[in-house]
């Protein structure tokens, strides 16, 4: 069966207070880079097997439900790849 | 000056280990997502001002370099964009 990796975005919904983008935010314009804002999430590479691309995609996306707090965060497919 | 966003990926390097993947491989598994790996690393959305989109890409990598730890992690600018 081919194997996929998938890179999955979990982001904090807008509106919802990011204490670590703030923390970043601080850091950065004391190292004189004036942002205006910025927002931390995780980034996952996920490696898998699966028949097909769009069985892939299915299966990255049910993993992607089961990882984000659907509260407070929303998930992106970012990028899904078969590897060699 | 316009306003851009660049998204920026910090992931731990190919061989260090990663235990918050194993343990989402581990969460993935017992809910019946039979993966092969994950790597977990961070997602960073910056909004900041620049001349240029040239100017933007050089202000966004300098601010990786300050945020990713070079021993052990990588970072790449998956995407820049100008803000309407």
């Amino acid at each position: 069966m081919p194997k996929y990796q998938a890179t999955l975005l979990i982001e904090l919904k807008e509106g919802i207070l990011d204490p670590q983008g703030r923390a970043v935010e601080g850091v950065l314009k004391d190292l004189g880079h004036p942002v205006d804002s910025v927002r931390v999430g995780k980034v996952l590479e996920i490696v898998f097997l699966a028949e097909t691309l769009l069985e892939a995609e299915e299966k990255a996306k049910a993993m992607g439900n089961l990882l984000a707090n659907p509260v407070m965060e929303v998930f992106t497919l970012e990028a899904l790849k078969e590897l060699p």
